[in-house]
């Protein structure tokens, strides 16, 4: 469908979530029970037991999605308004994979300090934060001040919906090629939010060999002008100490993460590869390199972001069940060893992991509880 | 129904409101629609046409019902927890009669700037902002700053939904005992969010003698340690520029406006009060007189805020129909003369008033259309 199609449907839907209410209002009886004055007894309990919130009312199964349109999809600072349609799209997914009643949230600030302050300040009535579509590297910032100073789990999407989906694609990749899991040498294009949550979760799953890469080029110790967030990238991966550009990342690697750029990847990069293998280029929509043109070069495992071809690694397989679980069993923070038993749990769904077969199906009616399942 | 047996109904049901999906996500072509890569020609469009949110997301509908908890019900300041089962009372009320969809919002900071600086943050995603139950005087500065800088209605109920369905219930109680409306003495009890709101929209309705008292007794030009709210509440009224407290103020009053708590109202007040005497008590959940001792100290038309007792002057007339009206409209502000039109339409809809029908009932199904046709 062509972008005017597109936003001519999304302009008579109108709006993809409603509100709805689960008891009636229909009679005096009603009005007094649900509203005055029978909510007078709730609030009462509910200032001397702030702690029965979450038993009492919409805390119970509600998760802001929230954003400051800072780095949109791959469309980058395109603002609150911008932000909206993808924030709206997160909360209808959210209910209708996971049931939880998510409400978008849009900033009309992009400073960490005022972000941080806002949430804090709005975040009493929710269950749950999903930070989403924040530049790096202030998201690491931000998503680390609101985990510390709130008691309900905070997570930023593009970092950690992503590490546990790559991570899940993975480690089903290396089946599907035969290949030992912890001895990938794997290179992952884009030091950003996916690519340093990534980077993160595969050295907590146990691979050694990460090179990552910025738009400068290859992390290593001691490149010039580091901010702070990469030189400690710097200092967890790139074992080899290659230095330079893709073509040098690239050669003899087993498997390439792309969340970086269009067409970033061309077809010598993937020829100069290890024997079998493995493609996750991922930037949407376009992938930065098409499956075809990788299949051709040589790669056995190609996965991309769109639904329109094999192996779609989206992290809409992850943040609806991760949020169930969190809501479900009341965790305040998603933590690292969560993030590892929610790929694994989500890799085992495919029993027999084949090149055209490394995630499951976004449709997958197994995905959600799963990876609830592996929240606690 | 007793308070544990509330609460334990309350904790039963969970929450009062959820979300719903508006559009289907069962096929891969749903997704590729509502979500990726569909959503990002809406994102893209949006960014560049932020005045097409209205039309193309939940900025369309929705309303944030928002509280610090300062001032909730008669309970006072009991925070967020506190508020936030009266902020989903309101949510599901604003969904059963208006069709909107509002989301309670309740704040960790009890600080005007704070206040302001949040709701500017999160404002985006939202057609409209209903304040509730902030304390005065910071009800004030808070409402009109926001008023000012966002370009989406705003409205603190306590203040103008209380005034509107106040004037609207004068207006058919001075038809019942066949007084003159404009030369109505009133006396109003109470100089907080609502006394304050309710003064200035019967000035603005053309009554002239308004007496208000606060804790301390008669407001009046010169009083000691008045802030400068109440000064300037001073310089509009109290035209006799009478002294003292209720007794004072009560001897010939036409109309009492309690808006301020139980049992302030003595049966000797109200036999001090002019003939065909009107008494609304409206605190809740107990009046500043019980109906039946206003009838008896000689008042010819009463009301509470009360479901159980006849002539209910609740906000619940008007808050649903002035958001209705004002998202429909696309109103950026809700001025003092769609006040007074909203007032008007729902005293018509009362076809012959009379001492004991001076308001529509909380059930009327005319109730919202009325109010919201007098928002333009």
């Amino acid at each position: 469908m062509d972008a005017k199609k597109l936003i001519a449907t999304y302009r008579k839907r109108g709006a993809r979530i409603e509100t709805r209410a689960r008891v009636p209002l229909k009679t005096k009886k009603d009005f007094s029970l649900w509203y005055t004055p029978g909510v007078g007894a709730a609030a009462r309990h509910l200032a001397e037991h702030p702690e029965d919130a979450r038993a009492m009312s919409v805390k119970r199964n509600s998760v802001a999605v929230v954003s400051d349109g800072s780095a949109v999809l791959g469309l980058g600072d395109i603002g609150p308004y911008g932000a909206l349609p993808v924030m709206e799209g997160k909360a209808l997914i959210f209910k209708t994979m996971a049931g939880i009643d998510a409400w978008p949230i849009v900033l009309s600030t992009r400073d960490s300090d005022e972000i941080v302050r806002a949430v804090k300040a709005f975040a009493p009535a929710f269950g749950g934060i999903n930070l989403e579509d924040i530049a790096a590297p202030k998201c690491f910032a931000v998503e680390e001040r609101l985990a510390k100073e709130l008691d309900i789990p905070v997570m930023h999407d593009d970092q950690h919906g992503t590490a546990i989906v790559v991570l899940a694609g993975l480690l089903n990749a290396a089946k599907a090629v035969k290949k030992d899991f912890k001895k990938l040498k794997v290179v992952i294009s884009g030091a950003g939010a996916a690519g340093t949550a990534s980077a993160k979760l595969l050295l907590a799953a146990g691979i050694e060999d990460i090179i990552l890469l910025d738009r400068a080029g290859i992390l290593y110790a001691g490149r010039a002008r580091l901010n702070a967030h990469k030189k400690e990238l710097a200092a967890l991966t790139n074992p080899r100490r290659i230095r330079g550009g893709l073509a040098e990342a690239m050669a003899g690697a087993d498997a390439f993460i792309g969340v970086s750029g269009k067409g970033l990847l061309a077809s010598e990069h993937v020829a100069s590869m290890a024997p079998r293998a493995i493609v996750f280029a991922l930037a949407n929509p376009e992938p930065e390199i098409m499956p075809e043109a990788a299949r051709k070069a040589g790669a056995a495992v190609i996965a991309t972001g769109r639904s329109d071809f094999p192996n779609q690694i989206n992290n809409a397989l992850v943040f609806p069940g991760v949020f169930r679980g969190a809501l479900d069993k009341g965790v305040r923070a998603v933590t690292q060893e969560m993030k590892l038993r929610a790929a694994r749990a989500l890799a085992a769904l495919v029993a027999r992991p084949s090149a055209g077969n490394v995630i499951p199906d976004l449709l997958d009616p197994r995905v959600v509880k799963a990876v609830a399942r592996a929240i606690y």
